[in-house]
């Protein structure tokens, strides 16, 4: 495998892994007050466009971190709008 | 030009666009105490891999688009330590 395709395979990773601790963070201290909710719905639609971009490119890699973005961006939404 | 090329035009805009209003509340409220260190540190070391990717492929979208995100992410940083 050449070193650019391994990078971008850590860069998928490291995608899929940013949003984890926001979550966690969010979820424990039940407080969101500084997370700006133009962030998480421009994030959404950042998330979906790549979602359709890898979708119609067959790129498994894509699909599946950007998936898993897309439920952290609806996770960070969802206490966004109750907590 | 083609569809899916499009697509990724507007996810890069809209990718550099998304810390654009967390970088305002913060700066603006001075409170980042609900902001995850942890996802600002991933982020940076996220958008150093993906702009890796790109100058090493020559992507001019995505370099232009990570160096955005990168600055951004490092104001976060900055305002996380400093506020």
């Amino acid at each position: 495998m050449k070193f650019r395709e391994s990078l971008g395979y850590v860069g998928v990773v490291t995608g899929s892994l940013t949003f984890v601790p926001q979550v966690y963070q969010a979820w424990v201290s039940k407080s969101v007050g500084d997370l700006s909710i133009w962030m998480i719905l421009i994030l959404l639609l950042n998330v979906s466009i790549w979602l359709i971009y890898g979708i119609m490119g067959k790129d498994k890699a894509m699909i599946l971190a950007n998936t898993i973005i897309m439920v952290l961006s609806l996770l960070m939404l969802y206490f966004k709008l109750t907590f």
